[in-house]
């Protein structure tokens, strides 16, 4: 068990590079593929590999790791939910992300990143990507459906922008299914992702201020809020 | 006194399973009610039979409590303000369903789930639960009403997410008094059990980089947040 | 100085219960008169004067607490702005209930209700008083507006609920500088107030689970959240 | 070092009065120039000159401080990420007015001010004058764009007020590129200043709660919420 959990060990240590640039690679070709509309047919073909590529080394990094874990599917299936949903929609992968982000900030040991600073650019990474892919599938979706209010990229990203604050002004929304479901999404990750930065903006806050009223009796070391 | 608390204990242990069961019996058939307007009739009246049944179930439950707890009908009624509210609309059911679900979770005996995880499903169950109610009620008052906006149970589902999570986009919204005190009743539920669910996720995201923190130097309990 | 104290001290003990009356005479009197447009000339006037002779008391109790204090106006205001502002604008008063509030739960002497519940009583008693205010103030500048939206008290408690809870649909929106600049008012309360409540909401849920968690190993005493 | 730091420590005490005066006149410069559109041109001109003047004095204070702190410029800018910003765009000047607010309240010597209280002052404040920055910002873009429902003054602050509450009701929204952006910036303060601001006004008033329940037993202090 312990020479299996090593093995697994070295596997996601080794993995973890290559999976985040696969990560960006879909959602960099997915990007093209939905925005460039009039790029040349050769191109269009260049991005649908990029994409199906990086899919394919998702699917082989899940298939490893099930084998390393010893467990039936279903097992590992319940014990791995946000893994198997990554799988099935890696435009999520940015959900996976806090690994990588840990893994580069260790790297540079700079430990100048206090606790609340770290959950708030985690946290603001990780929905600002997300946003970004919701973006562009809204914007897929939508363009061309009838009755359509979001018929621009840039109408798309005010629409992201307006939902995942919760503000919801409603002058542009989705009209199809699809449109709707990704909406939905964005709102549960715009509600809990964005809560933890503000909750933690807030307590960053705190904290600030009671540090300075402990500047003027020297000595005692800064205390939690 | 003690002997009628174990008395009501054991009610309690026995009734719970029924009543859930009956509770979900009561949405399944609302919803199918509400939903399948061209069924023949003989099955809307079993939906409707079903609909009463688990509502007598409730009322009798009601009563034998009432008994069991030696109070007049009044000082119970104070004690138990919520479930006397659950009781006349039984659509609210999945607000005492905290019991039910902690059964189920201690009977499989896995305490895998931490303080944090726990708070989040209770109440985002809860608040999936109470939005269905609430989008089929919504549905069922709006869809025909003059100037509704509202037309398809998709509309409403849609709003009903909408309005959760605070985001109100304003491009469809119930006209009716009955569909407004409706969105009245699940606004209160969105603020209250979302914020509970996006609360209990921040304080997790830090407890688990407050972890983080604390794996290079070994032997120390993780610390709360 | 001890003497003065004890004087004021005295001098609000005596006048809680006068001004908690003479603050809900004037909100009904303000609301028959906004809301009750064919009633009687005669009752009017009735409900002008109960509204003036309750503003009359508000101005002698400020004046006396003023006397009272030993304190110039202009130093007694800096210390009183709420105070000050409540004179000014006493459908505001709910702001102040707090104390008279928390004296009633005293007098039954019942401590029954823990810190979190009392918190949310006390915010969502305000907020529902000032709620009721502002929509009364909204319905009353708005209903003869031209292009008004919000054209019964209907339309303005509607759009009050979906104000303090930030949905905001857009439906109906004040469009004169006076109800806009209430409706600032109200998103103010809404957020400050309704915060306290759901933040109180959510720690005493997680407080309902910790203390679940530690009722099997018995004797402790249920642990802060 | 240590030489180098009083240094930086003496320009810093020094500058902050005259930063804060040119930060004022820079908004009021601004806030003319956009508001009194049929000024005579002579008076637009010195509007224009006050804001050009306060912006070479952010640079002076920029450059100095680059060289007092004995960097290079990317390493500089690299730890001094707001100061860039805030050099740049200037109206985004409110964010680094902690200290100048600290050093005001310090200077009374009134410790009158909680922790909670200083919290929600600071954050509110800054929220003001942000709010503020931004509803002139979008006016001048928006009021003579094809299209536009942001026509006056107005309309802004009205708007400004329902995105920082995030209630968004969307009778009025932005319709440029450039009013666009602003509304992103301004919803992001809103979430994170005002998610401050009813933090700490919901912990306060737990506090107060907390405190009134141990005023019967005398002599414990106050504890922590």
């Amino acid at each position: 068990m312990n020479d299996r959990q090593r093995q697994r060990e070295r596997w996601e240590r080794r993995t973890e590079t290559p999976l985040a640039v696969a990560s960006l690679a879909y959602l960099a070709g997915y990007a093209v593929r939905v925005l460039a509309r009039d790029l040349p047919p050769g191109w269009r073909d260049v991005c649908l590999a990029v994409v199906l590529a990086a899919w394919a080394l998702f699917a082989v990094d899940y298939a490893v790791r099930l084998r390393l874990s010893g467990l039936g599917p279903l097992r590992f299936l319940r014990g791995h939910v946000l893994d198997t949903v990554v799988l099935v929609l890696p435009l999520l992968r940015p959900l996976r992300m806090v690994s990588v982000y840990d893994k580069v900030q260790r790297r540079r040991d700079r430990a100048r990143l206090t606790l609340y600073a770290r959950v708030m650019a985690y946290a603001g990474l990780t929905v600002a990507l997300l946003g970004f892919a919701g973006a562009l599938t809204v914007y897929h979706v939508e363009y061309g459906a009838p009755g359509a209010t979001i018929r621009t990229f840039g109408d798309s990203v005010w629409w992201t922008c307006a939902t995942l604050a919760t503000v919801g002004y409603g002058d542009v929304t989705p009209v199809t299914p699809v449109g709707r479901v990704t909406a939905v999404g964005l709102m549960a990750c715009g509600l809990a992702l964005l809560g933890a930065v503000t909750g933690s903006f807030s307590s960053w806050l705190i904290q600030v201020f009671t540090r300075e009223d402990e500047k003027r009796p020297p000595g005692n070391p800064p205390g939690a809020s």
